[in-house]
């Protein structure tokens, strides 16, 4: 599930399944600041980005968070849609800020990617924006660093297939990464990053777009010319914008990539709270079954009514329970199930209690599953080697991004 | 000797052997842009550098650079001094922009480091910034490569100590110089980039200034805390200044980088006309005595009379005597000598011509020399190995300066 950026002033929102909001222009959405009510259709517009039609959503894979429309728009959707069909080749980018421990809604997005992997052969590309956080973040890289390596311990425990799969860290990879964002920085202009991210507090911020245009190029560098989709939360549909622009202004040998645009997850505590990052509660992947329960009963913010006798007379309201939109999201697959269980909680039959409940045996099993293969991973070195960029396919990135390879001569 | 930035617009403008001009706020000196008149000692009241005294150049190893005062100025020049008196670690950091091939005048600070290090047992560290010079040029990467590989080449002809030298190539070494430039980076803000560069055009020269900080730290964050020192032309002030404010605000376990602050080295044809990087003609380190003799013969700009009975009678000047100029910085090392030739030529005893075959004599003779050095040569990746930076030293770096080193866990 798509998570909004988190710098400490940015708010999460529900998703709406309400058509037609009320527009506004009181909203400001950039990849570091997301503020007031979020008016999804009215961002498309802004952005220029296209709502996915019911054709596309049904030539991929089937998936909860597609099928419900949690993405719901994106960016050349259908070349990336007639590859995967046809058999050619085909990736996914999508990254981790590794400033924390990893929540439930980060790893969702890398679930969806293996989803995708495993039925058309997605090649999926992780990159961790070490340096990134490092900047942006009042931590210590030491502190980023340990992050960095518990975050990769979750994305490995994903279980992609390492043959198309590839794990990419700033720092450690910036033997590849630096010098194809030196080149794809020839033309980004200070103008251009701040008319789309706003100013900066420093000159690695400054140039970190050119980073992230690197990780969304990075497989077609490595691999050839392919159709590249990026799952993201619409607040980040500017970095792939910034990148669409570089790749199609620098003549390199790439199709500008495509963009999978989500709606936010709802932080724990419903509309309106902060985000995770402000130190609202949230599950995070390491939990037990007993803290996710604590941590639902107690935090999760409910369509109920305020009494028990209210509630049975005139129902809930599942569009923004917590609980409810869990389901809905990723951990009920089954739409007429889904379907059941929000009728029986309109109808006042189901409690907040135990759509809670449900919810919670939901999410543990599912960490039950993710924790169990975490643990059986070895060294964190071994067990990321086959995921890593190979020196074949470094030199073939470079080559194709037009930056010199070497010193021989 | 130093050179001046080269940028388009960047001029040479000769040194000044007259003790006072009048003062001026018309020109302007940034690693960018050199225009108008300058006023040396009035750039080291702007800068707050110290001229060096008679003692401390004493102290150098001697060399007409800094005996005849090119060098003339400098930041804790004496932290260095002692370090290099009592045998304690010291660094020289002398850098390249391959931007094409290297100039006469581009090779004279190796040799002044080479002097230093076998007089003193300096380390010296050459990094070559083909990331800045493929932003700022209008040329390819590969067009920068090829430049790279000539002028490591040339470099390596210097015949350093390779037990005590290291040469850094940005692209080939980004995995030790961008994690150190993005920890640099942090605190390093786009208003005081601006301050001190003015204006860049791309994201990628925003960035770049914490690149050049971390080739002036490498030595030390490579070896531990030690005075180091930066002999630049004057107009690359910034640049250590910079870098001096960024390891003060750091905390990191190095020194403020000192400097060696120089004089321009005149264009070939004479005061206010273009550097070489605007097509003037130049001397390049491959030329054969041939070519340097048809250069300084058709471009000299000299200090002689408009006819040979006017230079007889009143004699020539030597200061703004290009031929003459060079036997200065460097190719005559005798003071006696060379102050027997500036009277010669002052009485008019010694003509324009026979100073121009004085210069192409001696210039030849160096450039001799330095070609036969690289033409004995071995490829390019063998011979410069032994210059690398080891994995170990790359590690030592990347912990001093606090950036992760690995992904073990």
């Amino acid at each position: 599930m798509p998570e909004p950026s988190e710098t400490p002033d940015s708010t999460a929102s529900e998703p709406s399944t309400e058509p037609n909001r009320p527009d506004s222009d009181a909203f400001t959405v950039t990849p570091y600041a997301v503020d007031g009510e979020i008016d999804y259709e009215k961002l498309l517009e802004r952005f220029g980005a296209d709502p996915l039609t019911d054709e596309q959503i049904n030539r991929f894979p089937d998936h909860p968070l597609l099928r419900r429309r949690t993405f719901y728009a994106g960016r050349d959707v259908d070349d990336y849609l007639e590859a995967a069909a046809v058999g050619d080749p085909h990736a996914i980018v999508t990254g981790r800020g590794p400033s924390g421990a990893m929540h439930l809604g980060h790893v969702l997005p890398l679930y969806l990617a293996k989803r995708f992997q495993r039925a058309t052969g997605a090649t999926v590309y992780v990159p961790l924006s070490d340096d990134e956080k490092f900047l942006a973040k009042d931590q210590s890289f030491d502190s980023i660093g340990e992050h960095t390596r518990e975050n990769l311990r979750d994305v490995l425990a994903v279980g992609f297939d390492p043959e198309r799969t590839r794990i990419v860290v700033d720092t450690a990879d910036a033997d590849v990464v630096y010098p194809i964002a030196v080149r794809l920085a020839k033309h980004l202009t200070p103008a251009t990053v701040e008319a789309v991210y706003g100013d900066q507090d420093t000159v690695g911020l400054q140039f970190y777009p050119a980073v992230q245009a690197t990780h969304l190029l990075l497989p077609q560098l490595v691999a050839g010319r392919q159709p590249t989709l990026v799952p993201i939360a619409v607040d980040q549909d500017p970095h792939v914008r910034v990148c669409r622009d570089v790749a199609a202004k620098e003549a390199l040998p790439v199709d500008k990539p495509g963009a999978l645009l989500g709606r936010f997850l709802p932080g724990l505590e419903g509309p309106g709270k902060m985000s995770s990052s402000g130190g609202a509660p949230s599950i995070e992947l390491t939990d037990d079954p007993e803290s996710v329960a604590e941590t639902i009963r107690t935090h999760a913010y409910t369509g109920s009514r305020a009494t028990l006798a209210e509630h049975r007379e005139k129902g809930g309201d599942p569009t923004v329970d917590v609980p409810f939109q869990y389901l809905r999201f990723f951990f009920e697959p089954d739409d007429e199930e889904l379907e059941r269980i929000a009728a029986d909680y309109r109808a006042g039959d189901l409690l907040s209690g135990e759509l809670k409940e449900l919810a919670i045996e939901r999410i543990s099993d599912f960490l039950a599953d993710h924790q169990r293969r975490r643990a059986e991973l070895g060294s964190l070195e071994t067990e990321l080697e086959p995921y890593r960029l190979t020196d074949r396919e470094r030199r073939r990135a470079l080559e194709r991004a037009g930056v010199p390879t070497g010193l021989e001569g």
